[in-house]
């Protein structure tokens, strides 16, 4: 795979990318991270996406060894050296470092950071003409009490499960409710919903990762008139909207058509999505 | 550290121990492990880990690359070229192997197979003269649909939780409860009391990991005639036992005395307790 690879500073090729089997990330999932992607070679809001891994680090009690500063250096210095035109994948890791085999994280000393650009992958046309299908997985959303979603970890075996459900039935990824039934959010992506020209999606009580492209839209809402709620929803709900998509930083908005055997609207792409993608799409330009 | 590590079938030294960045085990905590230790350089009871191995594997849609033959020899071949004179701890981690960042296994053609042998820490004497102290953890364990706690994987922040709670407050480890409340584990052990003479632990369905030491304890009770039930209780239930402990592969089994500021029974190891380590020591022993 064409890519570039940070670690701890020292770029290296993808094969030469490796961590030691006692780094306890690799042992446990104990690390954090965030995932963006470049709008004319720059990191998309990447501020926020900062301030986010921040919120994971202090939500796993993990005392961060990076300022932001470093932090944004070592992800341009990635970026800078990375030979390639187009736009990229970005991906920043920080692991609670290196101990010995046992769950106590005291005396360890050097947390691993790590850095992996790589070109963007291709949006395929017909997500916008056709839209993407959803399942609702029967594998839960993790409980705040036991494995709190609003923090980005390398724990992510339960997304895993719930899209492993969703490629079985060759969807593009699954819906994954709560423990009460309520909807929560995709495996790696924030859902909404459009009826009666109102956009809706889950609040954050739902149990859901603070998706920086779905803050962004309550900001461009704001700006450009549109009627934004939060909102719990059930999978029988879908039978009465409009429209749906999902919002992810490398996706952006992705028009969902389609969710197990329901026809979402008119099994369409939405107008109204479309006009949302095009703001969004404009409010990263003029951020970058 | 001194220890032997093997990677699919090479055996290394440990700062040579490394895995790519693009294992999923390390992006996602995607594996499955056990742990076990070595009774006169044999490895205790392995025919009952590799069954659970195999149980993980299948619990997370894991078609496991490896017979049970093949795990054995590796984990036999790391051992014996451990120089090394005591007993050892032994961990076999299986990744799902090596992809790009997405969340999607298909494609994935190598899992790697990972053995660390280490020797064995000491059991300090004074958890068999005064016991141990656990505190009950904030953090409660994963849910059955989210992410079963039966399976043994890499994702292990929930338990790294609870335990940094317990080294907060200076205690050996967390008692962890289900999400109705009910006791369910330790961090990496398994829980019991002693209550009028007999031996009670929660149920599978109290949402735990099936311990091997724990199964252990029902073919010993058998044979020696101890009483063992499995039993829901909660955190206001350790008011009226008399002996509590925990399991595991090991540290065997170890007395708790005292739970946050409950002192258990009369404070001190109970003797119900030291009579079955006895018999578990004597069963370890027959069985290698």
């Amino acid at each position: 795979m064409e890519c570039n690879i940070n670690i701890n500073g020292i770029l290296v090729r993808p094969e030469e990318a490796k961590i030691s089997i006692f780094d306890r990330g690799f042992l446990f999932g104990d690390s954090i991270y965030e995932v963006t992607r470049t709008h004319k070679r720059k990191p998309v809001l990447f501020e926020e996406h900062l301030d986010r891994l921040l919120y994971s680090a202090k939500r796993i009690s993990m005392d961060l060894a990076y300022s932001r500063e470093e932090l944004r250096i070592e992800v341009e210095k990635t970026i800078n050296s990375f030979e390639f035109d187009g736009e990229c994948y970005i991906r920043l890791i920080i692991t609670r470092g290196e101990g010995g085999t046992d769950l106590d994280p005291t005396g360890i000393f050097h947390q691993n950071l790590i850095v992996i650009v790589k070109p963007l992958a291709e949006k395929p046309k017909e997500w916008f003409t056709q839209g993407v299908k959803f399942i609702i997985a029967d594998t839960r959303r993790n409980p705040e009490n036991s494995l709190d979603p609003s923090a980005k970890t390398g724990n992510y075996l339960n997304n895993v499960m719930a899209h492993i459900e969703a490629k079985k039935q060759r969807a593009f990824d699954s819906i994954m409710l709560n423990q009460e039934g309520f909807i929560a959010e995709g495996t790696t992506n924030n859902i909404w919903v459009v009826k009666n020209g109102e956009f809706y999606t889950p609040p954050l009580k739902a149990g859901i990762l603070k998706g920086i492209t779905r803050e962004s839209i309550f900001r461009i809402a704001e700006k450009e008139g549109f009627k934004v709620r939060e909102l719990f929803f059930k999978p029988e709900d879908l039978k009465t909207i409009d429209e749906m998509f999902c919002t992810s930083s490398t996706r952006e908005i992705v028009p969902i058509t389609q969710v197990d055997d329901l026809k979402i609207g008119k099994g369409v792409p939405g107008e109204m999505t479309l006009k949302l993608r095009q703001a969004y799409l404009k409010f990263v330009e003029e951020r970058c």
